[in-house]
């Protein structure tokens, strides 16, 4: 039997999993990241984990095949760097290369959010079909591309940044500092800020009175669920917001026209109710209505996601890697 | 020798062309389409106009490896069918097995806006590049996208569908029903509405006097030639073009990173004049700067692009057609 290691390099936590051929997690363990020392600190606590998580699983090196790390930012797949991210201070940082100092085996590299739409695509709401798009819904929206069963991510790398294609040119301001991203409209970020907006205007509204008027408790099941309570403020906020996130998901499938869009983050957890409504909108505004439509999906790897997609690279490879680049 | 033969059904024309294995042209003839007939006639006088082509050239049919179709519309690469195509007034016709009757060869049938991504890629401005996306700025925005040297556009092959995407939501009403879509602000046509209502503000415009204030006149030329002998009204309304030119060319950035984008349509005519701006407008823009960047060209193929692409197709499949689906 061979084995696969997963690694999500988070900005909290470092977790570890051994995953098996399938993409089926054997056992998960984390360690918390303190982002603010040396990446090569970082690096020697991953691969002690590594070590560590399969000593008590009691499988030997040798059955390992490739180790995969998840990291945020802009990666290089080609050399294993971090070309950039900003929450974990990383330039240019080599991750393979420092990783194999301690375990000798492959390492592959990739932004999290791409291992996360391959542990969709091998193990969850995708499985068994060859193009899809996973879009995550947080703080930002992250997105990933999965042609052919493989990761893309352009020839450099950095595409899938679905979250920062302009839906309102010279709209809200992007973190990223342009004007009109889609997630400065659609992420669970911008819905907090929607409804926050919504319940100042409106004092009767039930959002105030679970809130206690502090709208930095605001968390998207709160607002479903006054929504589902009937207050008419939460109801209206959600159908503007499902707009909005219906205005670039009808851009995904117009370009890329996936065979299954998979929806991540919080909101999935409101299932049918947030999802039937979006379904029809974006059925109603694509361009090609006469072909088979793409599917939507609730992700279905939850919080091992990245760590799964992360152990399976070296198995589906990034698109743009060509033969051997491990030499 | 092998040769490849590629057809432009147009709504206008019927153009054959004889190409070589690098894409190069050899001949190219054409007929009227005379659109308003049924489609086995028209299907009738390409299979007629094809062997023509190639008597003309003392070309034996058995020394002729594949034969292409693009056509505007979606297609269904794999049964070789249009799905709809509404100039042409097409319905799930039959391209392929009607070719099949004059001709015993294996026919391709594919977008016109991808084969010229294609004719791009394998011989024009893209080549030896393995991912491309090619922009048509015309009467709308079609679009190519190459990957890996093959076109990609879906799971349903109705992807690509770049001028139909959304930059501007509520914004401007689009022909497919959508609003704010990309080609409502950026397309020729776009750009000549742009053009009409600045000259009718700005009656002291050198834009008035080249065309008598008649406005059906404008082109995308007589724009530019105003704003290079120094109209302001027309040099604005570039401004404001471009503008809206770079906001979808960045997201296709974003989210596809090809290595090169190429720039086709009439306004690509306008060489550097038009492109450096552009240029440096996007990549102020641009979500990840610290990666090599997508390049600009200028389209190379010209008139013949969609005929040199459609000779391709058997070569470099649709990324969507696994094995031998011709049988």
């Amino acid at each position: 039997m061979k084995y696969f290691v997963g690694v999500e390099l988070g900005v909290k936590n470092i977790v570890v999993g051994v995953v098996d051929k399938y993409g089926k997690l054997i056992r998960k363990e984390s360690i918390p990241t303190l982002k603010d020392r040396p990446y090569n600190q970082i690096v020697e606590d991953i691969g002690k984990l590594v070590i560590n998580t399969l000593d008590q699983e009691d499988i030997d090196k040798k059955y390992v095949k490739y180790i995969g790390v998840g990291c945020p930012g802009t990666p290089n797949a080609k050399n294993g760097t971090i070309v950039r991210n900003y929450t974990l201070n990383f330039h240019n940082t080599p991750i393979r290369t420092e990783l194999e100092k301690y375990i000798n085996l492959p390492v592959y590299v990739e932004n999290d959010a791409n291992c996360a739409a391959l542990a969709e695509s091998v193990a969850g709401a995708a499985e068994d079909i060859d193009c899809s798009v996973t879009v995550r819904i947080g703080t930002g929206i992250g997105g990933g591309i999965i042609i052919n069963n493989k990761i893309y991510s352009g020839f450099n790398y950095a595409g899938a940044e679905l979250g920062h294609m302009v839906v309102s040119f010279n709209g809200n301001k992007c973190t990223c500092g342009r004007n009109g991203c889609w997630e400065a409209y659609a992420s669970a970020t911008a819905l907090i800020k929607q409804a926050a907006e919504a319940a100042e205007k409106c004092p009767e509204s039930t959002l105030n009175q679970v809130t206690n008027k502090d709208y930095t408790k605001f968390t998207e099941t709160i607002i479903f669920d006054c929504a589902k309570k009937g207050d008419q403020t939460a109801k209206d906020v959600i159908t503007q917001y499902l707009f909005y996130l219906s205005e670039g998901i009808v851009n995904i499938i117009n370009i890329l026209q996936p065979e299954v869009i998979v929806i991540g983050g919080e909101i999935a957890k409101e299932g049918e109710y947030f999802l039937k409504p979006l379904k029809e909108l974006v059925s109603s505004k694509t361009y090609c209505q006469e072909v088979r439509q793409t599917d939507f999906k609730l992700a279905q790897t939850g919080s091992a996601s990245v760590v799964i997609g992360a152990a399976m690279l070296g198995v589906y490879k990034n698109m743009m890697l060509h033969g051997n680049v491990l030499i």
